[in-house]
């Protein structure tokens, strides 16, 4: 851990979360230009992420596969609008084997394509459908400005495609993957998000619709967590799936994709944190809890180790630290583990061996509103219900935050004055003019439609125009 | 399921090989030259063998952590040997976001360099040492004749990299993980690996030593299943991983790595397979019992399903699958079943109902030998035992195969003749030129000399010269 002091949050947010991606021990920089290191601390709440992720995903009968890294230049430029997206960003082999290659190959920047066209050769009965696959994997895309988990060169996620026969089916499947990804957040993570329709100039490259999960950080700007897309029949038509129906005429599929990555990671940070660092919410942290034990001497320490030993027997359901390192005090211990973010602190000194106590200290209640006394027995009953009530807390205080930065304007004048600080939640026409209009003006892009609607209608934020929905309008990330 | 039969081990062992692959749908051809799809129940084992390795990772200190994809070219010209060894089976980036790279990057063949530039940034002090990381991940390597699962472009595996402040504990790692191998082999896979070290000649380009297990496929020829190398200072010098010792003294660190992968799916296959398809060993296989229901009308089935359904909720602690499929026959789904090589079927039909019996076949044990009639009663503690009994007998039988097949020529030209459909365990001088004449005439490698020696002496089965070492030759894929 660095001496110095981390930079507060409110005097400069994208430094203070560059040095605590770092000082965290979650993510490093690698020596290739926008490329990360996801260090042992990141990925094991990555692996904690898929692992919730996971679960969700075989509850609902999805299962997993593994499709090439590599893919023809062709395949990306059989869907129109999926090369014009994704050209600009691809990452080219030219070489292999110490020859040129008579085709380029692109290392994946989404895997729609390689997948379609090994679901035309599988596809052939409606029997053969849906198919339901979800990959676990690394993708590149060469972006210019790059930021450790928020948008690196390579990042890893999961991609979900799946192939139905109808159309209703494949948007069920579209929502279903959305509400799995909110769940997930809501009740994993204590990330907030709201769910909704992107804009047809914010859809994924290749989308009928696209649906996200956006979240709002703490300088109010909003992330865009997870995507959920109704392909319609353009991918297959672009790689010929299609089957039998069961009156044997010959149907196009429609297709799904969804997808959620390493940037999640970006959006807990900047969630939950605070100007000592991470606050990990208690379902995903990689330690949960630390255990401290406080002595001044051998005599001490041969009475607080051995009921520290028994506490971190009893606590085996956690995922529990006891931090025995020589030489460093509890004070520099306690600063480093809140600023890793563990969610709950134990401290076992000479005088709670006496009393059967414990001291606990919640990382999302700094100071004395976090601490308790509480006593040895039945400690691990103790610590699960307070592990849920950190979650809650966190969610509460994260939802909190965000609806205090949600405005609702009352024109374009303040929308634009909104926007520089908060999020806007307003009417608008649909007419991409007038979100251009925004974007170029504010920075402020459109969030999402939201699935929830007040109903009614209203006068466009922008133009006047009578409009049926409101949308988000914020500066993302 | 294809109707048509499979190849005969017999008549045409690689022919069985490539269709059992395709047929029980474990993998698929990707329309990129030498890649594969692993389809979902391919990935599944996969998966298994995940998490069966990873436990053994993360009990003996390890944790993950996710290293880039992309490498500059001039990482791996740092170390002459590692550079030699992968230079011809290179992927190569030369151009993203639209232009021309200054430097060229490869997709990384295996992580040494990349890992080790890293290691040279984090480790300062003997306190950082040992560093022991693991990465599960996708590499490519340029390979000409490639073969589902045993030799792809790409492929997936695990490579461990470790850091230490010594060469004892550097060389006492690479045991402990050859023996974590070892172990995974026969406790969870039932192959009968013979763990070793490799010679100089076979070892990967840029160790000091590598160690190997090597098994036996049913055709005689070994697979290189998995490797542990240690690899001295070389990485260390030419990445500069460097710590002050406890006297301050500045120290080039010693490094190890091992890695086993998606070939091991091979080992499993061509160890225990047989010619009506598949037999997958009970720890790792993804469906580990399935239960068939047989019936001929609906009077019929109303009585099954319900006892069907109540057996699936008593067996809920197994991997099970429910064949309910309609318009097929038992008959087919019991081949179907066999040739995905399901380690237990349950038959249920309405005499089993009346008796409160089910019907078990094993698939270790094709006809009558393997079935048995069993009371209801308390059936999944009759399956745990069961599976472990199954586990048992397929390592005996692949265990006897092998030994049957290991011969001790007592010259060279008996030799020449074992290995052309066995293996040889001869001593060895050491010599590269007796290893190189073997394989120039037989085809044979050197697959290990073995950490269990008989001790003593012998001619070298080749020169004749002394030597102190056995070692086995044998054609490997």
């Amino acid at each position: 851990m660095s001496d110095e002091k981390l930079p507060s949050q409110s005097e400069n947010f994208s430094e203070w979360y560059n040095q605590i991606v770092q000082r965290a021990e979650l993510a490093d920089y690698a020596p290739v230009r926008g490329c990360m290191v996801v260090r042992p601390y990141g990925w094991a709440l990555w692996e904690n992420i898929q692992s919730a992720l996971d679960r969700r995903f075989k509850a609902t009968g999805h299962v997993n596969a593994a499709f090439p890294l590599l893919i023809p230049m062709s395949f990306l430029q059989k869907e129109k609008e999926h090369v014009e997206g994704f050209s600009p960003e691809l990452a080219v082999v030219t070489h292999g084997g110490g020859e040129e290659l008579e085709e380029p190959l692109v290392v994946r920047p989404t895997s729609e394509t390689i997948i379609g066209s090994m679901y035309s050769k599988w596809v052939k009965s409606y029997r053969d459908l849906p198919i339901l696959i979800n990959q676990w994997g690394n993708v590149v895309r060469w972006e210019m400005r790059t930021r450790l988990f928020l948008r690196t060169l390579e990042f890893y996620w999961q991609e979900g495609h799946t192939a139905h026969a109808t159309a209703d089916e494949a948007l069920e499947e579209t929502i279903r993957m959305l509400n799995i990804y909110t769940d997930f957040a809501l009740n994993e993570a204590a990330v907030p998000v709201i769910p909704g329709r992107k804009s047809q100039a914010e859809k994924f490259a290749g989308a009928v619709n696209s649906y996200t999960i956006e979240a709002m950080m703490r300088d109010t700007r909003a992330l865009q967590s997870g995507t959920s897309h109704f392909l319609g029949q353009n991918f297959a038509k672009a790689f010929e799936i299609r089957y039998l129906d069961p009156s044997n005429e010959l149907q196009y599929a429609w297709t799904t994709s969804w997808g959620l990555s390493t940037r999640f990671i970006g959006a807990i940070i900047m969630t939950h944190g605070d100007d000592q660092g991470l606050i990990l919410p208690p379902r995903l942290a990689p330690i949960q809890l630390v255990i401290v034990p406080i002595f001044r001497d051998d005599a001490e320490k041969s009475q607080v180790m051995p009921v520290v030993e028994r506490l971190k027997n009893e606590l085996s359901a956690f995922r529990l630290k006891v931090d025995d390192r020589e030489n460093l005090t509890p004070g520099y211990k306690f600063n480093d583990w809140e600023m890793r973010g563990v969610p709950l602190r134990i401290e076992i000194g000479p005088k709670d061996v006496q009393k059967g106590t414990v001291a606990l200290a919640r990382r999302d209640r700094p100071g004395k509103a976090g601490k308790a006394f509480v006593s040895q027995e039945n400690l691990a009953a103790q610590i699960a219900d307070l592990l849920v009530d950190i979650h809650a807390s966190m969610l509460a205080r994260a939802t909190a935050y965000r609806d205090a930065n949600i405005h609702d304007p009352q024109d374009y004048e303040e929308l634009k004055a909104v926007v520089a600080n908060g999020w806007a939640f307003s009417w608008w026409c649909g007419n991409p003019a007038c979100e251009a209009k925004v974007k170029e003006e504010t920075k402020a892009t459109t969030r999402c439609i939201p699935l929830e609607q007040p109903g009614g209608s209203g006068p466009c934020i922008v133009c006047g125009e009578q409009a049926t929905e409101k949308v988000y309008f914020a500066r993302a990330y």
